[in-house]
């Protein structure tokens, strides 16, 4: 059976429907993967996960490495059992979270050495260990391991990068045994558009099941992410799962799905929601505002989440406002269930022609915040992730 | 029908099993009550709740009062609703609160002045207003407002407190309007067996639904907390309900459903549970324990709860590592349907005539702290409730 297989499209942009083959179910695109760094999507247990209709979720070799260890999840069976989840599992590779979380150390054509952000402790990160680690932790697709950089880096720094990256996706392609498993490549180039160009097409010549585009979102402007994804879009094969990195604002998703992507992760749903930020057609609330100290009406009319179905606005309100731990959660459910109705409504959409007025309708009536405000907030979120871990339990 | 109603007893102590009738529902007694001071069983939603088994909860009028305010409560139509627990709801008159938690300030027999914990804003509590705001809160049991003290007080001043706690409940006997609410006394009296004795007959002359025992368990060593309830529980009418306020710990529970005690609540099963404390039949693990690091079992085999159904002891011990949230709403769960299956099994023996052996093997594999160890922590606890919230989330 194949990998991934699309249905006849009926769009004039270049978003389709398709589905993806694992050994832990088939799930649908294109969708969003809830990111569940240290084995567990923060605040959630298996049950929630599938209340809110989540296909597929993301973890984190990095992170899984470090803590319990690799050797652990492999003597318990694996990730899936490990935290009870026996839907798909993608495991990132740790690239991104060695160069943006960790101290980081030497890079050079074998590897790259880091401290723990947890301990300070030294590792060293080959392709070939990147590889076993996430063979050891079982998911049902697994990353390359990719060179990721600073957006604003040289021409000569990101095209060293590239060429790195190319080279470790060969060792990985050659150092990968289990076969259930489909281990995508990862896309780098920076904000070159000649050199993501080539990036695409020296991966897509490599022939993986799956290509993922690597290195954007990272504080570019938003008009460059897109400039770039129209570069390496043409370049890759239609008849495998495009992945966006690091993705996941309600609004760019719909844009990104417009370009032809079939895959998204990003802490920002879940993130977000434990400050008390969800999601609606309309844009984000605050649930922290007084407007909404006695507001007897649910969150989100249109939502069938245990949340909004179960609980008022004055209550999540006093929750926020209290501290009370339960905010956190049923924020969290929320979200993600708007993440996966929204996706759902795309798939709806494609498949019925309909998902250019989808498109526009959503853009119209979704309220985004300004750009600079959202670029300081992503400045600072990078900034945070750099401090030690647990000195802000919500972040 | 009668607010209470006893089994006939085949036990060679004073424990029964009894019923409990209120306008959402009867519950059976002995019980346990989880503490949800602001209107949260902290960690924890309904659903979780109801899978516990947990028959009835308990909310603080003094916190509730402060954060979201009766108006907004009364304008939701009631706790109940606001917080979507359709079980019957006990609120704490927040006598306790005012004494312990606040910056106290004032007190003589118009009633209590003190200074929010939360902002230092202030407030005066009558025993008039404490029903008044218990009638809006809507609980299904309310209780009278006592004037709580330290349990080392003199004599002199330990009478005076209780001749005001008498007074007082007199004055809310005479203002409480809603007859669909059960309104329970509150014996006083310190460490004074004298005291305890007159308070208890005092009160019981006055023909309460039901006698909660306050002021015990609040630094005391515990053979003066048993003496003290000896006092105290003959004088009590055999018909109504007795309830032991804030003791929680399983050994103390089962001890004193021996004397003739029908009802518990403590923050002790929920608080421990986010430091990573579980409770089983032999005492209390630490999840944090490395031990657990490679556990591969579940935490209590006898358990049937959703954390040991679903997960490993390795699982929880990460989680509480990696200071993930989850952990502490899955150790919650565990420690509530501990509670519930302990007092199903406490009412069970009852009911079989076997309360006494199971009381003896209980006491026996159920290892307890040190006492010392116990009070040093209780005194801390006592200490860190005194500093403003939020400062330890966990907490």
């Amino acid at each position: 059976m194949s990998h991934f297989s699309i249905k006849p499209a009926s769009s004039s942009t270049a978003a389709r429907v398709g589905s993806v083959v694992t050994p832990h179910g088939t799930f649908t695109t294109p969708e969003f993967m809830p990111v569940g760094s240290q084995a567990s999507v923060k605040t959630l247990d298996p049950v929630d996960m599938n209340r809110t209709g989540v296909q597929i979720i993301l973890a984190n070799a990095y992170h899984i490495y470090l803590r319990p260890g690799t050797q652990v999840i492999e003597a318990m069976g694996g990730l899936h059992r490990f935290m009870s989840w026996d839907g798909p599992i993608l495991t990132d590779s740790g690239g991104f979270q060695v160069f943006s979380l960790a101290r980081l150390g030497r890079i050079n054509d074998s590897g790259v050495a880091f401290r723990s952000h947890i301990d300070g402790s030294e590792h060293f990160f080959t392709p070939e260990l990147a590889v076993e680690i996430q063979e050891k932790l079982g998911g049902d697709i697994i990353m390359v391991l990719d060179q990721c950089h600073r957006h604003d880096l040289d021409t000569e720094g990101t095209m060293e990068a590239m060429h790195r990256t190319h080279r470790w996706a060969l060792r990985c392609l050659d150092h990968h045994r289990r076969k259930d498993q489909s281990m995508y490549a990862i896309v780098q180039g920076g904000m070159f558009p000649e050199l993501r160009k080539e990036s695409a097409q020296f991966l897509a010549s490599l022939e993986f099941p799956g290509y993922a585009i690597g290195g954007l979102s990272v504080g570019e402007p938003k008009a460059v992410t897109w400039a770039m994804l129209d570069e390496v879009i043409p370049e890759l094969p239609t008849d495998r799962p495009r992945y966006l990195m690091g993705v996941g604002a309600p609004e760019d998703i719909v844009m990104a799905v417009a370009k032809g992507v079939d895959l998204f992760d990003s802490v920002l749903p879940t993130r977000v929601a434990r400050h008390g930020a969800v999601f609606t057609d309309f844009g984000r609330l605050n649930l922290k505002n007084t407007a909404f100290a006695s507001a007897d009406q649910q969150l989100d009319e249109s939502c069938d989440c245990h949340t909004c179905r179960t609980f008022s606005l004055a209550y999540l309100h006093h929750l926020f406002k209290c501290e009370e731990m339960l905010g956190y959660r049923l924020a969290t459910l929320h979200n993600l269930r708007f993440m996966a109705r929204l996706m759902q409504r795309i798939r709806d959409s494609i498949d019925q022609g309909s998902f250019d007025s989808f498109l526009n309708q959503f853009l119209e009536s979704y309220r985004t915040s300004n750009e600079s405000v959202r670029l300081e907030q992503k400045r600072k979120w990078l900034k945070a992730k750099a401090s030690p871990v647990g000195t802000d339990p919500v972040l």
